[in-house]
């Protein structure tokens, strides 16, 4: 019997779960959390749902979000948790240690990274996102598809693949997302929520980042700097500055890009996004890390030496790539 | 036998043929365009692809965008002439009178005032985009799809539903999307180019909009300002002043949304977005027009007048909005 078909089993004999998903929560975690939880109801379980640290504004419209539990201690070391989009226990925060302690983990994931941390580990690296493989959880387990879980499963898979720009989107992404819009959800307000709509602040901070914009190495990279007051000036949250570090690598024939935050007198949080290079590898040199196309590090230092040393550095790695 | 029949019949039985899409085109116009075109041209057909205006730069990498004729005369009036995505012989330019004196004119589209001026219409609104139904003729003709038209298609459905963001995405569309990319196409790698990157000269037009932001009604109004002199000194181009105008309705709290554009010493364009509002209805009392959540005008006069007019227009028609 594969974990699989065995954790489809265990959802179908026991009557409680606990259902947790990684902190810093993102649609994907959220609606998979929110739909597996909901699943689960429909068919007679007892469910609780948690996620470390708090639900981002814009997806608290989804069904269930204000139920979710944030630090609560889990309590019953019996019953079975269920770890959602989480490739490693340190991303559980303050639940790490009922999980580790656990023998009843089962993990549900899609990171090819995952640390099969589990008693039952289903691991589908193929899946766009978390999402894709609950909603086929929940059709072998024969539950029926209502609007609500549509939405949390649609915010999880298309935030998961930038509205199915990512390469991870795969013909079976398209089917899924096919069978949930025949449940009557309305692609257009969602999207319109999750993706375009920003605050007030975000554009404040989008139009500082594009007043610093400076170009090196014939126009391959492009830098920009927000500046230590720009959160308190604007109102910004993280959130917000999250979503700047793309612009970078938008600028058409920019190879890197790389945004700096001043974050504090000796403190600079510096972000790289590239469609070319490994900018994990980059982060590396300068003891950050990340993903290969997106990646950081948080250096200390005043801010025109930090500067000077990532921006040698990261056009020593253009020097390096294949002409 | 239902025109669609007709057409298919059509198709099979004659050996050449005309094919116009629309001017300024875009997306969906060129890619049903070039895909219709290879898609014929692989069953045997002689074909001939025009379009009124160049193609922009962002699809100029599809297959065969180099062979499309701009400013040639269509000199034969028995070949059949297929009109891919037009709703208007209007939208034709040059071809118009061409097709207007046609007795053999093929009509495919999408758009729902579609004005049926084909010897044959196949009109069908409830495709996201004109590429949709060109895809459900192909797999009638079993054309068999290839790369090439894969990634035809894919750009045109993409672009008409922004990157299936838009209300008119359906559970069709997203099915036609896992049929285009079992065919090996990559759907990073394709939208990254048509949707996020951007020249460097949008950039500058966005950071002078985002600098000139205005809010008005409580914050339910946004304005955007682009001088008369921002084209030359960025550089920019149509297509990039197009982009701009989205900005201001993506404003969280925003309800209307106005983009200025300052075109000559006594012309203003006026560009509107909305989420909630028909601003078809305000472009109209303006002179303008355009759809329910987009539309436009063309005002004369200096820029503060017109602005003072537009702006008190705008605020009368939020006054009306039921609360």
């Amino acid at each position: 019997m594969t974990d699989r078909a065995k954790i489809i089993d265990r959802l179908k004999k026991e009557d409680t779960f606990y259902l947790i998903s990684h902190m810093l929560p993102d649609g994907d975690s959220i609606g998979s959390l929110l739909a597996m939880g909901e699943g689960l109801r429909i068919i007679g379980k007892k469910v609780t749902l948690f996620t470390p640290g708090h639900i981002p504004r814009k997806y608290s419209f989804l069904k269930g979000a204000e139920l979710v539990k944030h630090e609560v201690a889990i309590d019953d070391p019996e019953i079975t948790i269920l770890v959602l989009d989480s490739s490693d226990p340190d991303r559980l925060g303050i639940f790490k240690e009922a999980v580790m302690n656990s023998k009843n983990v089962i993990n549900i994931d899609h990171h090819v990274t995952n640390q099969r941390f589990g008693t039952l580990n289903l691991v589908d690296s193929s899946a766009a996102a978390t999402g894709e493989i609950v909603y086929n959880i929940l059709e072998e387990l024969q539950v029926p598809i209502n609007e609500s879980i549509a939405e949390s499963l649609y915010v999880a898979i298309s935030t998961d693949t930038g509205s199915f720009k990512y390469e991870n989107t795969s013909p079976n992404t398209h089917r899924v997302i096919a069978a949930l819009l025949e449940n009557g959800i309305n692609p257009g307000s969602i999207s319109h929520m999750i993706f375009d709509e920003r605050p007030l602040s975000f554009y404040m901070l989008l139009k500082e980042a594009l007043s610093s914009l400076e170009m090196y190495e014939g126009r391959s990279l492009a830098v920009m700097t927000l500046s230590k007051d720009i959160k308190e000036r604007s109102g910004a949250t993280s959130d917000d500055l999250e979503g700047i570090v793309n612009y970078t690598r938008n600028i058409e024939g920019i190879e890197l890009g790389i945004l700096f935050y001043v974050d504090g007198d000796r403190e600079v949080k510096v972000g790289f996004r590239s469609k070319v290079l490994d900018v994990s590898v980059l982060a590396g040199r300068l003891n950050g890390g990340g993903h290969i196309r997106a990646a950081g590090a948080r250096m200390e230092g005043d801010f025109e030496t930090v500067k000077g040393k990532v921006i040698a550095e990261a056009c020593k790695m253009l020097k390096e790539l294949p002409v």
